[in-house]
């Protein structure tokens, strides 16, 4: 496909697919689209680990790195109140799951310094883009990547950041909709996706959020978008490395079962609705999520030993388990390769192209 | 342009333009694209007058009419609690506005017997589509309709809701988008377009939300939609009647200026943030909004007296005024005459097709 962004990236179909799952990284990249590790899961250690592995599958083909880089925090190492530890403590009781309250070493990463550490380990491999969610990159991830030749791309939710990031040295912007999973805005992707394309031409902009077939992926070019970063639609792959348990809920789950947040990480954050969700949101004991990284921390922490017993089939577990999606879970109902995806998006992509021409012929 | 849509309602241009003015109805229907009169506001008689007008300046060419048949109200005609009678009152007077607190005779019409007085009138002039929002058609509007060969369109913001309507007789499905202006969903458009478009098929679909320039049409269509419904875009028209206070506004707001908030009509409805929304939404002493239509009741009863003070300059009053608009208001900044706003949307329609067609050449 001719786009700027396919020519500077060298990638044959402008998909990008983020995912925490090397497997999906290397299946879409190997398919012709371009995957994106997201890295904060990741100590520098295994980062260098699963790249090489990447690099060994791809055979020299474009891939990126995803790291978190959060604008504002509450510094690098907030402890954690004793009345939510004992609110999640109490929570998981309810629901029958034993929470030792190990809060493990999580919050760590998700700092300025983490992140360029992580961005460090990247640019010794074969990485083609580097790119950071929630704040402007700092200077030095954008002096590391230029000196190593490497585009930075930032994810923004209004036209307001999407200016600041240009600003700060992003070569590509990802304007993502309040549909899409993960940290999100209120502006939805048919809205923003024009505002920022406008707001910071000629830097090229991938279109996020309510995006998981070639329909969409059409919207979302049609709206001036140069390509599309896409998440949700991997988690129901077969490399997927969602618990099953989730994945059940995710293949079952209708466009209504996702809510925005702030019980995962502190920012609002689009994901299955569940009883995590309800009791921190609009419980009447809650005492309100934490800021960032804190509650990350805690949930991360909880939500390990939830998922372990929703694993075992323990149904109270199985109620409070969710993960970050968008809208487009409703549209998720089966599980495929992420090359399949991939092949069906390439060809309903086209067939729409075909469509809108025969239209205005 | 050719879709299944166009031919059936013998339009040139598949943009469907609500209006609660009879001048851009007839301006956009005289410009190649569909006027439809929201008809909530006016008596019988009154219609009957604005059709009137409306038919002698388009010269045959189809126009629609909607019509608000609330699905559960609390019934004809509920009473005001004195404590939300006195918390308007109190929260005018903050803001240096008099209220007398009549409540006049609005809710009188939000009925499925209001409605089908309207229904009655609208068929006796030359509309070419009868709408509904909020509940499925009644049996006796799609009986009417059907009677005299007019397709009824209904607007939907679930897939659950849309075949409820195609069951109930609809001949064409609105699919809103949450980022719409006026009453509206949780789920995105280009999240809840696709779903739709497949749930009802072969019934064609028009997608409403978010659509405010050629670029945004294209998307919708690429979504699948046969063509587009949009609102908030023809509200700083110079034929709009939108009060100039609260034009200035919706000039001057980014995307982010809108909430979705139950303030004005009992029901979620995305409008204008504003004073008003804020004490109901938030407000300490807020006693939370009524049901529909006594809030619709108090609030229009109310935002009259708003808006005549905020007309006059008053500062106090134009922080609590507001209109129903959607996200896209971040788009809107200079007022232009409907005629060309259809013009301009047909010229970057035409411009997005073509740029697509190249990417994939």
């Amino acid at each position: 496909m001719r786009t700027a962004i396919c020519e500077r990236l060298g990638v044959e179909f402008p998909l990008f697919a983020f995912s925490h799952c090397r497997d999906v990284v290397a299946a879409v990249t190997n398919a012709g689209g371009f995957g994106v590790l997201g890295a904060v899961a990741y100590s520098a250690e295994q980062l260098d680990t699963e790249l090489s592995w990447i690099d060994a599958q791809v055979g020299g083909r474009p891939y990126g790195v995803d790291v978190l880089v959060p604008g504002k925090t509450e510094g690098p190492r907030s402890t954690i109140p004793s009345e939510h530890l004992a609110f999640t403590t109490g929570l998981l009781q309810r629901y029958g799951v034993p929470y030792a309250g190990t809060l493990g070493e999580l919050g760590e990463r998700v700092t300025a310094r983490g992140a360029t550490e992580l961005i460090e380990v990247a640019l010794k491999h074969r990485v083609g883009l580097i790119a950071s969610a929630l704040g402007p990159p700092p200077p030095q991830m954008v002096t590391m990547a230029r000196k190593a030749g490497v585009p930075v791309a930032a994810l923004v939710g209004t036209v307001e950041h999407a200016r600041r990031q240009v600003a700060a040295g992003a070569d590509l912007i990802v304007a993502q909709g309040t549909e899409a999973g993960g940290h999100t805005g209120e502006i939805a992707t048919m809205v923003l996706v024009p505002q920022v394309v406008d707001a910071v031409h000629p830097t090229p902009v991938l279109a996020a959020g309510g995006i998981a077939s070639g329909r969409q992926m059409a919207a979302a070019m049609a709206l001036g978008a140069q390509g599309v970063w896409c998440g949700s639609v991997w988690l129901t792959t077969e490399e997927a490395e969602t618990p099953q348990s989730v994945k059940r809920k995710m293949l079952a789950a209708s466009s209504l079962d996702t809510v925005r947040s702030r019980s995962r990480t502190g920012k609002p954050a689009r994901q299955l609705a569940s009883a995590w969700t309800a009791a921190w949101d609009s419980g009447e004991d809650s005492p309100g999520p934490l800021g960032m990284p804190s509650q990350m921390l805690l949930a991360e922490s909880a939500m390990a030993y939830v998922v372990r017993a929703a694993e075992r089939g323990e149904a109270g577990a199985a109620e409070l388990a969710n993960y970050f999606v968008g809208q487009v879970v409703g549209q998720l109902d089966q599980v495929k390769p992420a090359r399949r995806v991939v092949h069906e998006m390439m060809e309903e992509f086209a067939e729409t192209i075909e469509r809108l021409s025969r239209i205005t012929e």
